[in-house]
């Protein structure tokens, strides 16, 4: 993997020298891994927009960091943003960009009062936006992850019965995930039954599950580092014809989006597809979230879709399409793929889950 | 719980008005959850030097808020920073200490940049330093999250057998504390075991156990906010004598550092009192972490028990105490409890499992 991390940090490396920046100082942990390929919690990269670049973290992670990160310079610090500003300074680097999203107001300050510290400037979003495409191996780790979450949601389909609890099914269908093979879970899964279906960040709690619930569960296994996320609801015996007609149309919304989720796509026009066939029936207010997101090394990440939100789709980028209804007191409907948007044909759905309504 | 949350916050008030700010505006999420009982991914209070405080969170959690945070009043926005922001200038408090420890560079910026923006100062930890020594709900919520621990414990003992893997002991472990009741895993487990217990913060991997392995398996549950923390090591047949020689010293440095943790003691003091003893046979190199932290609605809070670190331990306020002898190439050993210290008599164990070595 390291001639792709190496990859990755050339073309990081020019986006820098664009800026006018002498280097960067990458403190996003995602950002770090998705450069290096180090999984840390204390880490980060020192990358100059010419010459090599520096990795620096802490004594419990150096060890795996020499043995997967071979063609990077490692460097053992605690505290390892003040060491790679001074490594820095002692290199020559005048100006360094700095990730303004993730360094907190202390550590900025702390950092700016070195008596060493190059000047620090917004180095902006740029890590975020070289990950959006994704890369062959990206593609196939995320599509692991999926195919984990779609084998686990299929084998708990037989536990929805009526006096299970959310709480109950979210645990057991966790744990399957981890059975299958998940390195962890990409989210805190979401059961959300009867009622409980208008919240659509309802937490698993403990109701039972009845006869006549719509249940939507919303969950993701994590492989590689990649993030999977699907969302069905189904229903426990025959659905009322206002539980059938909002998932049709939620289905019918979902479809469209994909289908809009093309190369060169407006993100505004791709959720206007859904969420215009949604308020045309009249459910305007009881569908207020965004209609997706890039997946990758997070869950939510670039490009963010929903009203107002800016920018084009591309081949290779990876999205949820995820249109809900919800009504206050009565329950809701949410379906969503992830899928990788793509330059012949149409979307690749990696979460392959039927998307008719099942009647359990 | 109102009444509780309530009196947090009479407390805090008191300490920013003497800060001199005319308000605090508090992000740090584990910040916002003791001072007003709600628990999101995206929230903020608020919280002038005199008069009622205001907490904001979206629409997500908006429902959650009104039901269990009915004694503070409660707007309902999407960038929470920025509306309590507005606030503040409406209501003509001029100054507004912020937390830097937790708003990032950006989200300042864009704070500073509207046009009614209160001028911003640095809070500093105050909550933080409030949030020490813990109420009696508090340590029951701590002593149920720890006696789940030492349940779960206790009972996965007998699947320490030769071939088990790490990572099939962590999985068994963390799934026996939700069957416990835990609301969630305080923290992933470290399952090390032969020479991975070197390695402080070893992530549980497929090595299968071997007879001779010393294991070192520090784990906790989460109960109603609360991280339990609590480390064993066993060894697997009948121990060495290299092996019983630092397991014997761990745990008499522990005892030691247990009994020095008193209130009034100096932090450094109680840390010295572990350390040298590790030192001075000859281990000084073999243990370079802090021998503890405290521990609450985070798993690492103040105080951090270490060389260097500044401050006194009080009564009522929980920390871990945990040294350690870690030998590369060979294994390692750490035993960790969660105390509490009393002002009157010793301080309070609540991690309760045996550290006899256990002999599996």
């Amino acid at each position: 993997m390291t001639e792709l991390h190496a990859a990755r940090r050339a073309r990081a490396q020019s986006e820098i020298a664009a800026t006018g920046a002498d280097a960067a100082l990458i403190t996003s942990l995602p950002n770090v891994r998705y450069l290096s390929g180090l999984v840390s919690s204390n880490a980060a990269i020192l990358l100059p927009a010419d010459g090599p670049g520096v990795l620096a973290t802490d004594s419990r992670y150096f060890e795996a960091a020499e043995r997967d990160c071979q063609d990077i310079e490692i460097v053992n610090a605690r505290q390892v943003e003040r060491e790679l500003a001074a490594i820095a300074s002692t290199r020559g680097l005048g100006t360094i960009a700095f990730e303004a999203q993730e360094m907190t107001v202390e550590r900025h300050v702390e950092l700016a009062e070195m008596p060493e510290c190059p000047q620090l400037v917004p180095l902006g979003h740029l890590v975020e936006q070289l990950r959006m495409v994704k890369d062959q191996t990206e593609i196939e780790l995320l599509a692991r992850a999926c195919a984990i979450t779609c084998q686990a949601f299929a084998a708990l389909l037989k536990l929805i019965v009526p006096g299970r609890t959310e709480r109950d099914l979210a645990i057991r269908l966790e744990r399957s995930m981890i059975d299958l093979g998940a390195d962890a879970l990409a989210f805190d899964s979401i059961v959300a039954s009867g009622p409980n279906g208008a919240i659509p960040h309802h937490s698993p709690g403990d109701r039972p599950f009845e006869v006549g619930d719509l249940i939507t569960i919303d969950c993701g296994a994590q492989f590689g580092g990649y993030h999977a996320d699907m969302t069905r609801t189904v229903c426990l015996g025959e659905p009322a014809s206002w539980q059938r007609d909002i998932y049709d149309l939620v289905a019918a919304a979902q479809l469209a989006g994909v289908a809009a989720a093309t190369p060169d796509a407006d993100i505004a026009d791709v959720d206007a597809t859904a969420r215009d066939m949604i308020g045309a029936a009249g459910h305007e207010d009881h569908f207020q979230h965004g209609l997706g997101h890039g997946v990758g090394l997070e869950v939510h990440e670039a490009p963010m879709m929903g009203p107002g939100r800016t920018g084009k789709l591309e081949d290779r980028v990876p999205v949820t399409v995820e249109p809900g209804i919800y009504l206050p007191g009565k329950g809701g409907v949410r379906i969503e793929d992830t899928l990788v948007v793509r330059a012949a044909g149409p979307a690749e759905i990696l979460t392959t889950t039927t998307k008719e309504l099942l009647v359990l």
